[in-house]
């Protein structure tokens, strides 16, 4: 069933207005008329099943149905930060991880960045990001859509840091040295309602100063298996395996 | 450090030669010279670094300097099945599983298929994600290369499925209704040495008729959280979190 999002809290009220380019989508690409029926999710994370009560010239009118009740955001927000790459990578890293759950998605600029972007092409960038991580929560059922923060320097990743509970930086060569326990023991220690940064290197990987830096800010270095991931696979695992122990193992 | 795939098994021996493609690529694109090393792994797992002895007209000489000790493998063989879908996603299929540890990757048509490929054609894209495969099986490193089969038939898949200590199919009605248990009780009753095979819809879904008769081979229906993730998305949630439970965890 379709989806919406609207830009504002969930307020109990007789009838919820549908405007501008998701007025005309619902119009016009789905073709909806009176009765049919949508989910219309509010920035508060409710989300309601909705009937078309009338079609007016620039709104549609719904009426609620009933609430959805299945929770479909993870009990611990998950902020993902890459390195910038090059190509569509972070696009890809956007879209798949607003399937899997990603509360935020940052980019920033490291030291093995081989892609230089000024403030017009992040804007732009931003825009480009919004709309996928909009158009994946109305196809994968989302509750929240994903905020995007594009940084203009690594300092403002590390002041950033000092927001969350927890905070991993996944490390290659942790990888090639074999550990293994401090993802797990991560996503053991988080509690509901608490909050997970996790940062990704470019494709060149962080170098040992910017993880040496990290470290000073709290963040600890883990391993993602005993296999070289990709820059824009590792944040797939991360959420793939944060969602099996928090929403299918249930801890 | 790079990695190469001999097409026969390890036997002590004092030499191995590098020919045909990996040859060239080591000679002209990575421009390797006496004394440099990589790493050579065989078709019975066994992964050594080698150095090189000389470089011949057709053929680059390798003495053997250790042995890799670390296992890159996952402990259980998954095979990942997919309906065929449009586009690309095989591919991104491909190359993201076998960077997560998959064992073997096979197309098969379903009802809900939109493009339907003949033999020509099967033949065609086999050999392209067989390409995929081996460089994403070097640059994740890996000690296997996985195996590509593209089935002509549905019938196929339920007589492969015969062949497995255990049978999933991802199923997005599974999802809806918060099935939550049946991906963790696989993953955690199989034993190392054991094989899993888990089955993916196309864009459209497997029919309920599919997932019947698939049921009737004892293929359980499972979910994978939550959200509704995309033909594409499913596999590499279902690998990842594989890896972290067997890999990470240590079950």
């Amino acid at each position: 069933m379709q989806r919406y999002f609207l830009p504002y809290d969930y307020d109990e009220q007789a009838t919820f207005e549908l405007r501008d380019s998701d007025f005309h989508h619902a119009r016009n690409v789905m073709r909806m008329t009176v009765d049919d029926e949508c989910f219309l999710v509010f920035q508060n994370q409710v989300a309601i099943k909705a009937s078309i009560v009338s079609i007016e010239e620039s709104a549609i009118i719904f009426s609620e149905v009933s609430k959805e009740e299945m929770q479909k955001e993870m009990p611990v927000n998950v902020t993902i930060a890459c390195g910038y790459t090059k190509g569509d990578k972070l696009e890809l890293v956007a879209q798949k991880g607003t399937e899997l759950g990603m509360h935020e998605l940052i980019g920033f600029p490291s030291k093995t960045s081989v892609v230089k972007w000024d403030e017009k092409k992040r804007v732009k960038k931003t825009q480009r990001l919004e709309k996928i991580v909009k158009e994946a929560s109305e196809q994968s059922h989302r509750q929240v859509v994903p905020n995007i923060q594009l940084y203009s320097s690594f300092k403002e990743l590390l002041e950033k840091a000092k927001d969350f509970t927890y905070c991993l930086v996944a490390y290659e060569e942790s990888s090639k040295q074999g550990e293994k326990s401090q993802f797990v023991t991560t996503l053991s220690a988080c509690k509901p309602g608490e909050s997970l940064l996790i940062i990704f290197g470019p494709e060149g990987g962080l170098t040992p100063d910017e993880i040496k830096v990290l470290e000073e800010y709290d963040v600890k270095s883990c391993a993602l298996g005993p296999r070289i991931l990709r820059a824009e696979t590792a944040p797939l695992y991360a959420l793939s395996a944060t969602s099996y122990q928090w929403e299918l193992c249930g801890k």
